[in-house]
């Protein structure tokens, strides 16, 4: 009796454990994760400056289910995300300008979720333009991609 | 020895299905997450057309870290958040109106994380006003609160 109580104990100070392990991630994992959504964004930072607006692009996930919010307009789906920077940063007369984001704020939401919070500021030869980003990330087995972007203006 | 081979193997499937309880969550659980947020969402929008301000704030997460993004401004903290509300719509000569949230979708984010797409709109007796918004909720041990609201208007 003796020594299946001492398994049974082993058994539950391994569920313990093991459910902690759950709960509480790896740091290590954790910090992992915050720099590959660091790098997705400098990546989008760096396309978009050196104008390439598929590499921009590849930050967010190429989906239907892709959500873009900028104002009161809802964009629904990667291509028409796409479409819209394409028709407003590439058309005729138009250009891309010099991104950059501040103020970034990086915050897991759970294991395969992350919040970024900060701010967007675009120069054109004639404007200059700014305003405050909502980004929520999901890990995918390719990666961290934007699942749904708010971005507003000022 | 037969003994404590079964032990350890009967160890290694309570931990086999410890750990897939772990990734794969108890779609009851999701589904009351789900029912909690909607209450959550509910009462604000209840509270506001009763003019009761500290009802519908109550939704909100009584934090310096709560943030509140709205056109260009980016108010940080629970107290702001609320003095920003009582002096755009219960300072003299303002109304609080009536607000309905619309085209609400709840998407869970990880056991404890949660991402609200939605609209608004708000109708005084002189104007009407809308738009998008990107709420992120926590479950904190009082509940499922706001930790940040991304709010545009059209």
């Amino acid at each position: 009796m003796t020594f299946r109580y001492a398994v049974s104990a082993i058994c539950v100070a391994l569920l313990a454990v093991s459910a902690n392990a759950g709960r509480k991630r790896n740091p290590g994992i954790e910090a992992q994760d915050a720099r590959a959504i660091k790098a997705v964004l400098d990546g989008q930072v760096e396309a978009w400056n050196r104008r390439d607006l598929e590499g921009f692009m590849s930050g967010y996930w190429r989906s239907e289910r892709l959500t873009f919010y900028s104002g009161a307009t809802k964009t629904s789906g990667w291509q028409a995300t796409m479409d819209r920077y394409r028709s407003r940063y590439q058309s005729e007369g138009r250009e891309m300008g010099h991104l950059d984001f501040s103020d970034q704020q990086l915050e897991m939401l759970g294991p395969r979720a992350a919040l970024v919070r900060g701010r967007w500021r675009l120069k054109t030869t004639s404007t200059e333009s700014g305003g405050l980003f909502t980004l929520i990330f999901r890990k995918f087995d390719d990666g961290w991609k934007i699942v749904h972007d708010h971005t507003g203006s000022a």
